[in-house]
């Protein structure tokens, strides 16, 4: 596939994040205007309740977009989902007979303030990249028993919390919690002093499962609505102490960004490509009938206060062992009911590479290998001040199809009240 | 404090769950009312949207109660419900003058269906019953290492699943899942062959807090709107597989069950009691400055398919460790927000006796003990067309503050598709 032209000159620049071929789905106000849905295109949003107003987006007799969340779209099913592409590619195409109507309600991405795309139902976090696994698990555990015994089986996950989850540009509080160094005899309470990053796609789920229900992968990969880029913000120290024997919470619990943009799993259909071949034969429910995965370019920035971005490790979605759809099929499989909004998390994304590792854990391999940034600083964990940005796009043939920025500085703990 | 009495003749009794010191909270239908809010009191339920409508309560300029839920008194906030409290009191005492009113609004629980109180936001389960802990880990890991170190320090908990939440009396498909003997070199996928219950009580949190802020356990306390009865449903041989290194997942997201009826914080308030002695000192953003656990008695019952309830054990949420003001402020702790609706599940109430363990697990020592039911068949777990029963009260002088049960049957596992 190569760039569809739009009448909207910025979007057929070949670096742009938002061609015509994307067409991703964000929330967006302004001064004058309300939250509200709207749609990226080169550097412009097209404010979608304006143009349903007018009926230049037909979807349902009754308004879906002048609300602050995408949830009443994925309502209508992918059938509809597919009919608002094509509207929005036939209205922003070159030579749309409704250019002249249209044009008025694009509002430059330079007025805009971003929000949450969606409302999240529930946030669950995988760990479905196996070299991630492989080096936390060799950090822990040894290179022996580097991969849990079940990790070849089943895409492990565990359930996150969803009233965290923010929009790129939240700032973040370092957290305080319980604190345990190896050689103490008791707990302290005080902020994270280990704080990471984890770079990560997030899968959104589009419609919805009855409890008792299983689904096929098939049926789960058309149950996804789109994809954004997603940092599972993790306190390391916190989550040493307190994860064993039921798994990480207050480590993850304080924040979770995810960049502002929905692209749909429409937009990133050319870019499919498939889960690498298994070392065991999986259970057949979580058998993938076609590819599954996507060939997205990944990168993690950091920016400290007051200085330059610099890039920090740079991998690809294509690495990962297990995809979105499987994740899914699997966490519906004991009859868990699976609803529209809620959010799946990859699991770190690591290449094999040092320098394609999704979180400075790795990194700066538990903080024994710092890293030195361009500044002549040093860092094995963030620092108050930091900003971590992740970008990512799939690269086409003259186009690219991109994510926006996920991006959080880290701000000083609170003190204990 | 003694029985209030009530023109509700049946409110009267001593051994009713719902005389009037007690005045739960649920959500009705019957086969000419949609679900609504209802109170109830004796072997009846107010109506309240009816008596809302004709100001014998009156709590806010809109209607609170013609909905199925009880998330909108929530968010008035803790006044409100106390005001709400002592207008049902007055509204239903003996010699109320509104008798006559309101007695058209009394609906038989003979003629009502119930639905789920409330909309839950998130569901996080505890591990705070010390005897549970220690029986499970003996089992797991031996009873030299049964309490895992951070035990006596944290109130370990993890995020469970929103979606599967349902009332008593909702059926329970057995799960599938991935099953692997010890002794078997790959997983199979079939209907789980060791399922549990896990007897709890919930506490429903009734206001929020902001993302980034810590709360104390005294505010903590003031957040709770009120507890209800919970069955962890739980599969412990997809539980054995899937739960390292990131805790339970799949075997215990099929179901969670409560009781029908919110029981206020404030018609517990004579029963509170302390938490344990400390074997080690608390962190003080954890301690309780006042008495934050309930005294109230707790049974487990089975009702094999055609069978007699019987009851399996009996025990007290007073054996708790942590309680579950201790809990919220821990969740809270590292800037978590925590949100009106948000369900805590206590972990399992198991007594230091035999006859006194909170699960099927525990009862027959991991299968190695079966237990004999009186119509001399023997469980370890439960059996397709059981229905597995929990019940419990807080005792007064005279009256008792009950719960009404939380019941499910379980139903054979459907086929894979």
């Amino acid at each position: 596939m190569t760039l569809l032209t739009s009448w909207v000159e910025s979007a057929n620049s070949a670096d742009t994040d938002f061609p015509l071929n994307n067409l991703p789905y964000g929330v967006f106000s302004t001064d004058s205007l309300e939250p509200r849905c709207g749609v990226a295109i080169g550097d412009m949003v097209l404010d979608m309740a304006a143009v349903e107003a007018e009926d230049l987006i037909l979807l349902h007799f009754d308004p879906v977009f002048d609300v602050p969340y995408w949830n009443d779209v994925m309502d209508l099913g992918p059938d509809t989902w597919a009919k608002l592409r094509a509207q929005l590619t036939a209205l922003l195409a070159s030579g749309s007979p409704d250019q002249a109507k249209a044009a008025p309600h694009l509002v430059p991405m330079s007025e805009i303030r971003l929000h949450m795309p969606f409302v999240v139902s529930e946030y669950t976090d995988f760990y479905a990249g196996r070299h991630h696994a492989t080096n936390v698990g060799t950090m822990f555990r040894g290179v022996e028993n580097a991969l849990p015994p079940n990790w070849l089986h089943i895409p492990i996950g565990y359930n996150g919390r969803a009233s965290t989850v923010v929009v790129s540009g939240t700032d973040i509080y370092r957290p305080n919690g319980q604190l345990k160094a190896p050689d103490a005899d008791t707990p302290t309470f005080g902020p994270c002093k280990r704080l990471d990053i984890e770079l990560e796609m997030g899968a959104i789920v589009g419609t919805s499962t009855e409890m008792g229900n299983m689904i096929s992968v098939a049926e789960a990969d058309e149950m996804i609505f789109g994809y954004v880029l997603l940092n599972d913000w993790s306190a390391r120290d916190i989550q040493a102490w307190e994860y064993q024997p039921l798994g990480p919470f207050q480590a993850k619990a304080f924040a979770t960004s995810i960049s502002p943009w929905i692209v749909t799993a429409a937009a990133l259909d050319p870019f499919r490509t498939p889960t690498p071949d298994r070392e065991k034969e999986l259970l057949p429910y979580l058998q993938e009938p076609k590819p599954m995965l996507y060939d997205i370019d990944l990168s993690i920035l950091i920016q400290p206060d007051g200085g330059e971005q610099e890039v920090l490790a740079r991998t690809n979605y294509n690495t990962m062992y297990y995809s979105a759809p499987q994740q899914l099929a699997h966490h519906a499989s004991s009859g868990c009911a699976m609803n529209a909004g809620d959010l799946l998390g990859s699991g770190t994304i690591s290449g094999p590479e040092k320098n394609e590792r999704g979180s400075l854990l790795e990194l700066s391999w538990g903080g024994k290998e710092p890293i030195t940034l361009s500044d002549g600083s040093t860092r094995s964990f963030i620092e108050d001040g930091d900003t971590m940005i992740l970008t990512g796009h799939a690269q086409g043939n003259g186009y690219r199809i991109g994510f926006g920025a996920c991006s959080g500085t880290i701000l000083p703990a609170k003190p204990q009240p």
